[in-house]
């Protein structure tokens, strides 16, 4: 069968079975969840054996170690994707549910009702869990899925799929609600993202190269992921003490995450009290700084190029502006930020409203460490990935970001005059 | 100056006005909708002369009598352009709002704010109101905007294009927050719709070629409206004269409109009692009726082709079909419909639930005519458009529909660990 063809035949499959899981109670959507993830602890060994076939192959491909482990697959980890199903299937249905009733001058009670978008795409990249995870998100809003995985995890992906097509057939569902390509060939993806009478909504989860490339063909709504740049703004009025914690915090908690600071803005009327122990905090820790001229004044460190203001590290480099006050903080942030999340240390009632007004990013934050901005610290429970865009679901995106809602109408026969 | 130049020193100079306007206070937008309207009103006899060139040229271009009526202004017709920028600043302002606040078991407090979109292109035809209308809605939003109005309205444009930048100036606000493109280019369209650095989404208003060739080409979100196919449902235990009321007024209120009825299904069970009466109503308003074979055993009428059930007619045309029973009428819905608004006739409450569950379109409603969804019945205050997509916004779009909402975090310091 052609590429095309094969696509399009899992679309329509996914097209007809989203529509009975639009209309699948909570109870059977939570009870196949139960179902998979229980099919995914009795055949672990099974998944293990086609796992250790992509590492192998892996290995011989060269890939690194970091990426190597990203595809490993074990008991431990076989057992946290099946109790990541369970928490989904514990989450509130948010399918049905009815907002913003109101009875309209011509008779007519209007609401908003929540419904699934229908069949949602997923590209990613190395970890298998993705493939449970995702499916598992999709299937709790009543959305169908067509996965599809890189060829490095083939084996493991469809030994995962095979306990999900039989974890849904247990539970009465239709066995195309979550369907994996089984074919390697690039040109899958391509056909994948072009199907808008199949696919409602494509998430790439991956590397910015991906992801750019996915965005730049899809002919369907794209919810896409991409740098992390987020910014600390110390303001003059902070208090220093909590800047110390929040700045260590936001850079060194973890490096190679996308809501890990990435710039530090210090205002030149507190830099000369604040900068001194930061930098030596940071350095104990092994953070390589970069600053503007005006910081090297404060504190010697590598001078910092344009190109550093408009880099997402993933690493332990920080880049070190002084800024003149607020209005070039929030110009700096919106210039050469990602729209993904910053934040302001500040004890000033004006400087804090002017922030969180002014950032054009999906979170904004105050006194508080960039770390937070994560699907499970804002209570989604789960997170399919983060938006950095600002159309239909910006920032954390959970269950409710792969839902729609549809106007209700309530009449007793009204006609419009 | 090059056209792809000239449009990017447009969103080039949007951007930056958008960046004001998302911190423009209520009053001052509200002010400068003030001031334009009576700029309007003021000016009106030269916007009556700039469009009565356009109106002379569109006579020799040949331009039809709807096509020029849609063109043409009068003092009346610039009045109440006026009228309706004072009813947008009558508005609730949408921006700034916080909702869903909370706190975390981190200490964080959480809520979502209502933003702007950033920057909005418009393209559009003849109607040269649009241009003051789309103006008044993406300014009290907090939307900068780019207007790309037809050929065949330049001058009009223009001189409407003057009174909102002179109101603008006036009120303090950038004059960049409202720009006409001032070329009638075709090229001009295919520029803003592919530059994501400086316009965030783009609202196509026209025909349905128009918003195909933008939607396919475009490499910014678009909010579209395509095609209303809206059906009315007469299930087996509808009331029969509230079925013979909403049908007649579904189809017979307004013929060219989006929300008119074009396909009626009627349940086997009640045909024989709701048809002949309902045949004879459509007939005394003069529509023709298409049917299938069955409803064609009942009432004779033109023999309904396939495509007939896909077709909007925007006119006084009905197509008939009668149905076995629910299930048949969603699937019918579901699969030649354009997900726009669909209405169930009935007494039963199982089948108005499954209705309302089922049929996958923006408005769906029990017991009302289609002719409800419209953003002013649905107490929007006013409407920028109706979308087909379910991604973003749904249904009739107000001022709701040209924001977003970001995360913001009130913290005292909180790291995470």
């Amino acid at each position: 069968m052609q590429i095309a063809e094969y696509m399009n035949q899992l679309g329509s499959q996914a097209r007809i079975a989203s529509r009975v899981l639009a209309a699948a109670t909570t109870e059977q959507k939570n009870h196949a969840l139960h179902l998979i993830a229980d099919a995914l602890v009795a055949r672990a060994e099974v998944i293990i054996a086609a796992n250790l076939l992509d590492v192998a192959h892996g290995r011989t491909l060269g890939l690194d170690e970091a990426m190597l482990d990203r595809l490993s697959l074990n008991e431990q980890r076989v057992r946290s994707m099946a109790e990541g199903l369970k928490q989904v299937a514990s989450l509130p249905d948010p399918i049905g549910e009815i907002t913003d009733m109101a009875y309209r001058p011509s008779g007519i009670q209007l609401g908003k009702m929540r419904v699934p978008l229908g069949v949602v795409g997923i590209i990613y990249e190395s970890r298998p869990n993705v493939t449970a995870d995702a499916a598992a998100l999709c299937l709790k809003s009543g959305n169908a899925t067509v996965l599809r995985g890189g060829s490095e995890a083939i084996h493991s992906n469809q030994a995962i799929a095979a306990c999900i097509k039989q974890g849904l057939i247990q539970a009465g569902l239709p066995e195309y609600a979550v369907q994996v390509v089984e074919t390697t060939d690039r040109d899958a993806v391509g056909q994948m993202i072009t199907m808008p009478e199949y696919i409602d909504v494509i998430i790439p989860r991956g590397g910015k190269s991906l992801i750019e490339r996915i965005s730049n063909g899809a002919k369907v709504p794209v919810i896409k992921h991409l740098d992390g740049i987020c910014h600390t703004y110390v303001a003059e009025d902070a208090d220093l003490t909590m800047a110390w914690q929040v700045c260590d915090n936001a850079k060194t908690h973890r490096y190679g995450v996308c809501n890990a600071m990435e710039t530090l803005l210090v205002d030149a009327q507190i830099a000369r009290a604040f900068l001194p122990e930061m930098a030596s905090i940071y350095r104990k820790k092994g953070v390589e700084l970069r600053g503007c001229s005006r910081a090297n004044e404060i504190v010697a460190m590598t001078l910092a190029t344009e190109e550093d203001w408009s880099t997402e590290y993933l690493a332990p480099v920080l880049a070190i502006k002084i800024v003149a006050g607020l209005d070039e903080a929030i110009d700096h942030i919106n210039t050469y930020g990602s729209h993904h999340t910053d934040a302001i240390i500040t004890q000033n009632y004006a400087a804090s409203r002017r922030f969180l007004a002014e950032v054009d990013s999906s979170s904004v934050m105050i006194n508080a460490s960039t770390r937070f901005a994560d699907g499970f610290e804002y209570g989604l429970g789960a997170e399919i990935g983060i938006s950095t865009d600002k159309f239909h679901a910006r920032g954390p995106v959970g269950l409710e970001g792969l839902t729609s809602q549809k106007y209700v109408v309530f009449g007793q026969g009204q006609v419009r005059h």
